[in-house]
């Protein structure tokens, strides 16, 4: 029998053996390589999943799904009844976008618990991996929509049973055609009991170019920026480009673009680096090249660490939107927030155990801020919680250039599977 | 044996079969009524030609296609040989469009022939209708595409046979799968032989308020106004909307909403309420909301009745698209002038028989000026060439709300037919 502690101080990561799954797991896309797309119950994401699902099985891991596709791949321990510690992220990847977002932290987290399993590690609570169901918003418009799920959230249980896609296909067919959501139409089922989990660790790319530059090997993420969404809609009178004179148009695509150009003066107005603001999607309708817009559709993502410096971001492209009707004569069809979350503080604990592990690894860290939310932030409303960053490429994501090191990725794996080894034995 | 003139005062027009015809036609659509979308060579666009080229037939006239789907139907007059008087217009409409722009002036001249017919008249000339294949530049991003083939267009020739659309299915190919273009890869076969036309006519809303405002029942072109296209894509670096901070950023979306508004700057400069300038379609990619735009497409569309005038807003949209790569660090990946059409005057001739007809009519008339541009544009540089307009609803197009009361077109078909009476005899 192992005493925890000698066996853990040399842990062996398979890291070719984890960039080959990375490799394999980024040919389920709907877009050609290098980029990977992909979207939430689409077939390639069932693959995706089936391949994880299928790697947490070889682990020696007892799987299960809830009605939403969160997947849980659990290690009891040896006081199975004690609350789990938890760790895992997303496979979902936005259009055209990378390998590594959230990638890294479920492939990376089986091989962590693989790590643990050949040091001989045994835990005292269970520790268990979560495949969170659509982190990325792409399908239904909402962010973290397992995480979200799992905190608690009745008001999403509500809305999701209503939302459809673009495609005008509701959420719960979407699910079911993926073999989830089946006989279920109350959603409330996915939520975690109080205490299911003791900790919640994430291990992400960090998406900036911080630890990159100042070449440091792990962030210890202490907080997580409070991102914001909006959709609008304007609509005019359209008409023919050619027949339609200037001073008689109400077009909607410029009131389009001139709220884009104000979202970007708001957030620089805010004199802090810290606020970012993107219109991501902009559509126009009809659209065509001798059409006037007789609709424009934006989708604003602002997001602050300061809640209170980002809300007024979000008053003020309000305001802005409201003058444009004015000025412009268009019609201010749609002014939704689609969510507003509250920042995320990690658990005192849990940056212990990822300090003191990263320490005992002879690693470099850094105690930073995260500026894209994850899945952790909703499970910190149900579970302490800290993240993991490892370093990535120039900071890129969301774009096929994204890249982590090997290297990077065995630093990360470790520290990963040495706190959930101490959180285990708390 | 009538005597033309006296037969021909008194026409009698099936106005509400007419609009019965123009509802059947709106069917063969790809979204719902009352709107109309019906793409060049989609199977809407193959079930309306047919119906088209049935009515054809039903009026007694020798139908014949060519190898891009240019329908014409003829009728033989007393000299056969002498050179046709052609009318016509299209069936095409973007999406989300009406169902009177073009078909007035194709199920209109039908009509007028089965106006001559019904009055006993025999035209001297042959008269013939043509159906314009996509007038509207839709699918393949270019306007008039019948009638700049059937005027010559060599350029247009080569560019075919090269062009896709953006499913990436080349031009040929769609035309084969709407039975057109076999065993022809060479599209100058459909090249108009000089002097095939002594005139042409075409019948059209006026996709404007003034004949409706002032209570005139038809408008009598005497200039189609002058139109440019064209193609811009910006290229950033994109990256996630979290954690990309914005002096970190070259946002191609950014770029493009400003172009948008540099459009509408440039044109209202010009002084001249006859500048229009439109921004019809921006497209971001990859289109989520958290991530920064990498891509941004725009195609813009700008008229003047005045070409120096018109190529000067062109230059100047140019050099905007240049500054802003220079202000925010994107790339300007295209920047194509598609067309740059010359303006086209009506013939004195055929103006002076549209004059006359209306007057023997006894209906209101006006000269003016089509701002917006057609295929008669086109058939100005192989024929003699008139318009006449009738009045639409609050002069809209291009939108469902698109409507011709059956009062106009009937006065329409009236004055068409009476014209191509009188070319014809010439
Ligand atoms: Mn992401
Ligand atoms: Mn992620
Ligand atoms: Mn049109
Ligand atoms: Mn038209």
């Amino acid at each position: 029998i192992h005493e925890p502690h000698s066996s853990l101080s040399s842990l062996l990561v398979d890291a070719q053996g984890l960039q080959n799954q990375i490799d394999e797991l980024s040919a389920f896309s709907d877009s050609p390589a290098p980029s990977v797309t992909r979207v939430l119950y689409t077939d390639k994401d069932v693959l995706a999943r089936r391949y994880v699902k299928n790697l947490m099985g070889l682990a020696g891991l007892s799987v299960r799904e809830d009605t939403v596709g969160n997947i849980f791949g659990r290690w009891d321990g040896n006081e199975p009844e004690l609350a789990a510690v938890a760790t895992g992220s997303h496979i979902d990847a936005i259009p055209y976008s990378g390998k590594y977002d959230g990638v890294v932290g479920v492939l990376g987290a089986i091989e962590a618990i693989n790590v643990l399993k050949r040091s001989g590690f045994k835990p005292k609570r269970p520790l268990e991996i979560i495949l969170f169901t659509s982190e990325e918003p792409t399908r239904f418009g909402i962010g973290c929509l397992g995480s979200r799920l799992l905190s608690g959230s009745e008001s999403l249980a509500n809305a999701l049973s209503k939302a459809t896609d673009s495609q005008n296909i509701s959420f719960l067919d979407a699910a079911r055609s993926a073999g989830y959501a089946k006989d279920v139409d109350d959603l409330s089922s996915v939520f975690l009991k109080k205490g299911t989990y003791s900790a919640f660790v994430e291990l992400h790319i960090e998406q900036g170019p911080i630890l990159e530059a100042e070449g440091i090997s792990i962030g210890i993420v202490t907080a997580i920026a409070a991102p914001a969404s909006l959709k609008v809609d304007f609509e005019g009178n359209g008409g023919h480009a050619g027949a339609v004179l200037m001073p008689n148009r109400n077009d909607a695509g410029l009131a389009a673009a001139e709220l884009a150009l104000a979202v970007e003066k708001h957030v620089l107005e805010s004199g802090s680096i810290d606020t970012v603001g993107t219109v991501g999607i902009l559509e126009l309708h009809p659209g065509a090249i001798n059409s006037i817009p007789s609709k424009a559709h934006i989708e604003i993502d602002t997001r602050d660490i300061d809640e209170e410096r980002r809300n007024n971001v979000v008053e003020k492209i309000h305001q802005s939107a409201i003058r444009i009707t004015e000025t412009r004569g268009v019609k201010l069809s749609e002014f939704s927030i689609i969510n507003q979350d509250p920042p995320a503080l990690s658990s005192e604990a849990v940056i212990k155990a990822m300090e003191t592990a990263t320490r005992e690894l002879n690693l470099t860290s850094k105690l930073m801020i995260s500026r894209a939310y994850h899945d952790s932030l909703f499970m910190a409303r149900v579970s302490p919680m800290g993240m993991i960053f490892i370093p990535c490429y120039k900071g890129y994501s969301h774009k096929p250039e994204e890249f982590a090191s090997i290297q990077d990725m065995s630093n990360g794996v470790k520290v990963l599977a040495l706190t959930l080894a101490k959180l285990s034995l708390e």
